[in-house]
């Protein structure tokens, strides 16, 4: 099989296909299952409803927008025991093959696993990340997995937003673990962080500078750090790499989940190390479950997610108002000519807004 | 002199009773001066004028904003050359005799020094950073300084604000130093970091875990790490701390300004040091001067108060409002129980003020 026609059947199995944006306009509108129907099958898991659902929370024509709200209210009400895994890594870490040699293992172990991404530089060409399946093959072919590529969407916070609504639809479908990857553009790795329970940097070993290319903040986000490519050259600089990062994470002051992260090797081609990562993620869920931290996480999670999407709602309002756009470039030369205080310009311009809506 | 004298000598000198917020409504209102007089005395550098000024951005009083507004202008457009270095550092770390010291080697230099402070803890009891003068006898003393204490106010932005506009008026006031003071409480570290030049992380050696304790983001944002009290029996310690932050210093990549921040000692108490930190704020002054970022680095800044100052008027106005403030804990508790997702909970709420801001 070649890697087009893998492609074209992976597409197949997924059963959708998600609007292109672009041509929105011109192709031919998506006919839903009711929201009762979508329940029904979504509770017994099967994919092709599952992935149906998927399709109608990234709609973003109003009356999609408005089903969607029911089922995802209804899903919400269906009890699930999931353990959100977020993975983030540089392009070439082997993200796809670590997911794919972990999905495996947890399918092995009798879990179902979903796999969804984040990744906003997709906009437009969806499936930049998780698009090339042919590295999942197994995964993809697995029947107790579901795999689904990054959604389209013009802000972080929208795609934060459709992918936090598939991971609902995937815990009442029953999945046991589900996966969200990013590549960590922008913002995007705060934004997983913020919907999964255990964060896993996946790294790279032999390059010698590891530490030095590290996004800020990632050290401190992370779970358990993952050096991949630990077998055969590599295994020395690995082995370093190792070294090094946990000197990194002993900078940090203790996680409010009284959770302490580790560094641990693995060979994502050759699977070693896999059960390491699995047996580390049971524990973190057995140590926060138990000291409540699990619960309450989720829903300073919701909490967040309920501001960010405040905050993001009142910026879009506020920077498309036309009062607005007209006179911030005006404002923004003054402010460089030193003409007028940042301060003073600012609220000049809230003033000109809330004039406007309120005429 | 006791202490309280002191405090109360120092009070005069000053020339200053800002309001306390607390009985603000039974106190008798300022009369300020005009804004021409404030003007041509500002620019003489005399010292009382400059702290009326400063009383004056502080207050919220809307007639007091009002001129206040346009003495800011007035303000940015005299020229400038003034340095703004910001300093923070723990409680006890001896950022008051570190400033003491550095403010005395300015004058020394010939140079005119301000020193103001950003505390928004101390919104009710003002002061409660650079309150403690006594350890700044000799620069209260000096004609060449002027010391301010922290504003009040119930809100960072709020804070940030009037400091920020105290320091355009301490620029027109021929100040060839500002010194910026913070405890770092919340995000005000950065909030000096965004209106400094240079910023300085003060630190103490001798307790092994420096790194440890230290907040995230504060390293990254230092141009000089300083640590201080590096003398006597300290001497071995701070040493070691030294090789420690370079260490740290290391993990981060180049920055924008192309400046390599570094560590060095001093003790604030023997004044030795010192003139190491003033020639690394020259040879950042030069070097960045030189290649554009200087400038580049304050336009931005000016970006950042912009929209900075608009975030916090929409967050406040969208909390404040009625409607919001009632249906806000129904959402919130509908989410915790699984009823809603934070997003369509989000844009109940959004939709629900922006009805209420149009009628």
């Amino acid at each position: 099989m070649t890697a087009k026609k893998k492609e074209s059947a992976l597409e197949e199995l997924k059963g959708v296909t998600t609007p292109n944006p672009v041509q929105k306009i011109k192709i031919k509108r998506h006919k839903f299952p009711s929201t009762a129907k979508f329940v029904e099958e979504i509770k017994k898991g099967t994919i092709s409803y599952v992935s149906r659902a998927i399709t109608l929370v990234e709609s973003t024509h109003p009356k999609h927008r408005e089903q969607a709200s029911a089922l995802i209210e209804a899903c919400l009400a269906i009890p699930s025991t999931t353990i959100r895994v977020g993975i983030t890594g540089v392009p070439g870490v082997g993200k796809s093959t670590f997911i794919e040699s972990f999905g495996t293992f947890a399918t092995a172990q009798g879990k179902k696993v979903a796999v969804l991404a984040i990744d906003p530089s997709s906009s437009l060409q969806r499936g930049s990340i998780l698009g090339d399946k042919t590295r999942m093959e197994r995964l993809v072919n697995n029947p107790n997995a579901f795999i689904r590529p990054s959604p389209a969407g013009d802000s972080l916070g929208g795609v934060a937003r459709k992918t936090r609504e598939a991971i609902s639809i995937c815990e009442a479908a029953g999945y046991d673990f589900i996966i969200i990857e990013t590549v960590g553009v922008g913002q995007s790795e705060t934004a997983v962080h913020a919907m999964v329970d255990f964060f896993l940097l996946l790294k790279l070993a032999g390059s010698g500078d590891e530490l030095q290319g590290i996004k800020r903040g990632i050290i401190e986000m992370a779970d358990a750090i993952v050096i991949n490519k630990a077998d055969g050259e590599n295994t020395k600089a690995a082995k370093l790499a190792k070294v090094e990062f946990n000197r990194a994470l002993h900078l940090y002051p203790l996680k409010e989940s009284k959770w302490v992260p580790s560094v641990t090797l693995c060979s994502a081609l050759h699977e070693t190390g896999i059960d390491t990562v699995w047996k580390k993620i049971e524990e973190y869920s057995s140590l926060t479950k138990e000291n409540g931290y699990f619960m309450q996480h989720r829903e300073k999670q919701n909490l967040y997610w309920l501001k960010e999407t405040i905050r993001e709602g009142l910026h879009t309002r506020f920077y498309q108002n036309p009062a607005v756009k007209q006179e911030f470039g005006v404002l923004e030369a003054k402010i460089k000519a030193h003409q007028i205080s940042p301060f003073q310009a600012a609220q000049q311009l809230l003033d000109l807004f809330h004039k406007k809506s309120e005429s």
